[in-house]
């Protein structure tokens, strides 16, 4: 249903690009703006990254599908949905697409462009957040793919927008975006340290995801 | 319309897991980020109710109904929609599914798993809240369900979103999120000893609504 | 398109009831949380009676149109969709419906039933806000009546959100809710003796905009 | 696709005039009521912006593909989907229809008709920001149209929302809104001489755009 590679490598790149630029972007925006009320900050940062999924994925999902993020990636090579050639290329673009998007949220905002997170985001529930919120936005995806496919856009904008409140870790959910974000000692940061724990979080959820899909989605009976 | 049993029974666990592990979570979170400002931490709360309420329905509507909710489960029931049995499991699937949910977000949160709590919520002009809070909900899902099944998402979504502001109780609407959330001593918490009373205004206010419905949506000419 | 009559007029009522009660019972929880934050409130406000204008729409739509406004009830009866007799009744159930609304919110929040509003609201400036706000609620329903009927309820509801926004008086646009409003001593209240020069610039900007309507949106070439 | 020029115009018009009056309006109201936190005042105006777009877009846009803005009118023009002379007169509309709805924000607030704003809006990080900003709003309408005609409404409105936080500029996007928000001296306000800055890096980001989407969109193979 995807379109040719060129095409759809240039749709993750851009993604990614507006994604993470719009996380960080608007996560700076947020701090400098709420007056030291965090919770006003995280309102705007989630309502933000959530609209900006759904224009996304509204306007690159007839592309490339619209991943812009590994784990999705991940699980659609599982789901034999894409090449694993493929799937290393599109995983390439969302970093890159996306670490170049975190960098021009920076200069934006006139901010040093190279910057390392000292942000500390660790400990068992955090992890716990991470599998959960990934297990759901994959569980989301593929079932409303594979029931209602107009609404994958809206629904992953507010699966999104509902994790960043629901889970102690505000839901990264994409280890793309987890390093990504290690480059940005922003109120959207995190410590370079703390992302493979992250990372390995996610991509258990992940697994876990298409794994209980089979059961829940499949066309079988019961 | 909605498929098999254990499929069924599976999604109304699954569903109520992120259901209220998301109005606990999310009320939590709220809690602790809005400076002691409740309207921003309900602003909040209500948001991140609303999209996981889209979200879940959309994805497993098509596989059990999306119940989440014994008040919604009694009217199906009335209507001959669900079978009395297979009912009492959407019932208990509910309670246990939430419970888990509940459960989930004090261990995110790393709060004590077993918790209850010790929030008074009573009154009759609460108790009035839940009667149309409830009401209003199922005409919702009736009305929506009858003319224009694609919305049934976006309404039940908006309306309860709208709920936690125009009701004095919040709105909670369903009687299993009233067992979980006396579970949680946090945001969105209610005393145990309250719970009943919030259950038997839900129930008549669901009986209420599915009375109403009759006259205003059947298809015969009046 | 609409249905029988006394089924009509059923959903005018209840209806107006729920908008009504949405607009007051979710401006008076506002007032009590928001920490004396007016622009918190009133986002909740807005957030709320967007909600419960698209739920209304949705589920009520298909049974009255919706109305829940004498303003549209008027411009409807001006384009001969809706018989005088008729357009007569709704507005009796409208105003009837809203103020059993507002009463629902003072019996919810444990308030006086019965009460009426010292907030003066009055100027030029107001009353140029009441003209834009129903001139432009009106041409939002009539356009997409015309080109988009699906998009009827959230375009009013984004309306309206916006509205609360951009007018000096938070855009009441119906007469009915200015009526209604002027029994409540809270936060979404108005004086009696303020209401007489809303209602007039409402219905200034309803025909108003019915009579730009004819030029901008019908089917004839220019 | 769209309508009689005199209807078309009257349209970009009109478009115009709500949306300026809502971008200038809702700040003037936001500040007035957020008691100095810019976060819920920035919260405000991005939302009733992205509102009131999906509204005008909704409704207007079966008349004149409704641009409101002058870059819009550009890209199109450079795709043959208008002709010069009549992309010229919608450009005319824009600044007419919006600066009246400038100052009609203006009168319903009480404030002086005219005036000019004197908030410096400059930097290299503010132009960065027009550029990325209009970039992103032009690929959005080209790709939408291209793909799902259905979803333009909402994607702008929700691109917009998203743009409002993720560029330091506040996303202006929209060289007639550019022009009309010099106009006011309020939240909403750029000085006049940082407006032709902003007007050049939105041109170059939606000639930029134009050029991408090309490659992104356009429906021959790799």
């Amino acid at each position: 249903m995807t379109q040719g590679l060129s095409r759809s490598l240039l749709a993750e790149g851009l993604g990614s690009f507006f994604l993470f630029a719009t996380v960080v972007g608007s996560g700076v925006m947020a701090e400098q703006l709420s007056g030291g009320n965090v919770g006003i900050a995280l309102l705007a940062n989630a309502l933000a990254t959530g609209a900006i999924l759904f224009v996304l994925i509204a306007m690159l999902g007839p592309v490339s599908g619209a991943h812009f993020n590994p784990a999705v990636t991940l699980v659609m090579a599982l789901g034999r949905a894409i090449a694993p050639r493929r799937a290393l290329l599109y995983v390439t673009m969302q970093i890159v697409g996306g670490i170049l998007g975190v960098w021009a949220a920076h200069l934006m905002f006139d901010l040093p462009i190279v910057q390392f997170s000292a942000k500390a985001r660790t400990g068992a529930g955090q992890w716990a957040g991470e599998f959960i919120a990934t297990f759901g936005l994959i569980l989301t995806i593929i079932g409303t793919l594979r029931h209602r496919a107009e609404w994958v856009a809206p629904s992953v904008a507010l699966y999104i927008t509902a994790a960043y409140w629901f889970t102690s870790s505000t839901s990264f959910a994409n280890p793309a975006i987890a390093v990504a974000r290690s480059l940005s000692n922003s109120f959207a940061g995190i410590a370079p340290a703390d992302v493979p724990a992250f990372i390995a979080a996610q991509l258990a959820g992940a697994v876990a995801a298409y794994a209980i899909a089979r059961s829940l989605f499949s066309p079988a009976a019961d």
